[in-house]
């Protein structure tokens, strides 16, 4: 068997399957979007992922920029969804021997700016060269001012926020592969916006965690709404009832348009990836629309959890079911 | 200009150029081992590292434990150089779709069991698939009982001293490109052992720091002494006299049958990689050989800091002067 075959969710079940073992000073083992562990007095959330060219970007469309944006995002909403606040960020980098310069050191600046904007250092790293794609691995390291958002402290009767939007980065791809970037036109700029510069929720995590660490159930959406729901309700022994009315950004005319260009916006809130919003389950009288708005950012109800089994999500996506699947980064939702 | 021709080091100084901010809770920055970073009483000591299928080992001639193995020690031997106590590693693997499962997850194996035996846990990490070689990218977190042992604190006059040794690796690498491995002969047997199975000197860097954290000077000999000798002399301000006699390990006659077969012993330790050495240096009288036996391994002494032109070598290897030159992975020394 090939790991291919085994598939990602596989491949990890059977390493954890190795790697799991009982350590007294970490309070979040491998499961969910950091660890969390507590050197001394204070807690620090770890986390890595990576960005690979040509699975999470488009090379011939991407500003060198948003390819070191992006390599930054996906670690900081990492952080964002544990509720720690981003401190650091390591880089390990990895390069084609005939990689041209320039869009490199751009695609650092463009790192090294949202990791400003999020309050985290770059410090530390590696540089190699190989034959392969470029892939740019980062390690978020953040700290925490109490018990973390977990994905597995859902309850039954709490109420399900969405913090940010969902399917605009699909759309955006889904535009970037039609054709150059527009620049003309309000719902397909932000789209391809939202694809190429997302924006980690890190403001809003750090204040959800400080009203609800410890109980309110958090995960960031990178993989789809569906996926990612389902993950939350997974770890958490629950169902969710989930309905997404027609995006804002979006509004009916770029829904027709989608329609009309075969474009399936409601598959792309249900299953889009990386977007980089939160899903946050809080009891009711929560006041998590306060608490998001003070960070600057939008919060909506958008469903209940429910009794039911554990993982199941029921998804309706502008008033009809959509199934809750996943999404391949960099492929069509 | 390309990423190839302008160089790993002057890549990297280009990014730091990029990245270098200051912080106040970044004790150590950029351009050490790994960085130290203090979230609260305690100092923590983050480090990323990758190995790389072609270019840090032979697909053809390499246990697939060893894999896993090595991308543990190239980590766990950054955290044993800063004198940190190593508590987590996490794990980046990035594999093509057709990559078979087993060896995969015997590599997985290989890097706990080295992981367990340093005192490490891995929890937390990131599965993705490519069409390029396989990679396995570690970040390493340990903890420090108190200031690190940095690169830049050599002083004229202390005493030099390798923990460890140099060279093995590099010839064990080189039988094995020329063949199957050796199963009969002492030299040949520890020489691919050293390659295969690296020990970092976790240890030994933990009672190094103990009692000289702040003060002694130390890196780790991954590309070669030559050059790690040569980054720990610029960081210091000083410049270094070495001598490395025949090392025990190879004995006269490995000596004599390396130099019959053409294989340069000389060479291999004045700049082979991938020995996970550590090179210390500390004034007289400090008793570096009684911390590292009470540790479980050995030092040697093997030079002097003097003054001199930042980050000069002058190098000695078996009564011969050797050039202090670097380590391409996976490539002739």
């Amino acid at each position: 068997m090939t790991v291919g075959e085994l598939g990602e969710v596989g491949l990890i079940a059977a390493l954890r399957a190795i790697f799991d073992r009982d350590r007294g000073d970490v309070e979040v083992g491998n499961g969910d979007d950091g660890l969390v562990w507590v050197p001394g007095q204070r807690r620090v959330v770890a986390t890595i992922d990576s960005v690979v060219e040509g699975v999470d970007w488009l090379p011939e469309r991407t500003p060198a920029a948003a390819i070191g944006f992006r390599a930054a995002a996906v670690t900081l909403s990492d952080l964002a969804a544990m509720g720690a606040r981003p401190r650091l960020l390591l880089l390990a980098l990895e390069l084609p021997l005939d990689a041209p310069l320039e869009p490199v050191l751009a695609a650092a600046r463009g790192l090294a700016a949202l990791a400003d904007v999020c309050g985290a250092a770059v410090a530390g790293g590696d540089v190699g060269f190989s034959n392969g794609p470029a892939r740019w691995t980062t390690t978020g390291l953040g700290d925490l001012a109490g018990p973390a958002l977990t994905r597995a402290t859902a309850q039954v009767g709490d109420i399900v926020w969405l913090i940010g939007t969902v399917g605009a980065a699909a759309l955006g791809l889904a535009l970037l592969r039609a054709g150059p970037a527009p620049t003309d036109d309000g719902w397909r700029l932000n789209a391809v916006a939202h694809h190429l510069w997302p924006l980690p929720q890190v403001s809003a995590g750090v204040g959800l965690q400080r009203r609800g660490g410890g109980r309110w159930a958090c995960i960031d959406i990178s993989d789809g709404l569906g996926l990612d729901a389902s993950r939350l309700a997974a770890a958490s022994g629950v169902a969710l009832d989930l309905e997404i009315p027609l995006p804002l950004w979006l509004g009916p005319v770029g829904a027709s348009e989608c329609e009309a260009a075969g474009l399936d916006w409601r598959a792309a809130c249900a299953a889009g990836g990386d977007d980089y919003a939160l899903l946050l389950a809080a009891p009711p009288g929560a006041r998590v629309d306060r608490i998001v708005r003070a960070a600057g950012a939008a919060a909506q109800r958008i469903g209940r959890v429910r009794p039911g089994p554990a993982g199941q999500v029921a998804l309706r996506v502008g008033g009809r079911p959509c199934e809750p699947t996943g999404w391949r980064h960099g492929g069509a939702p």
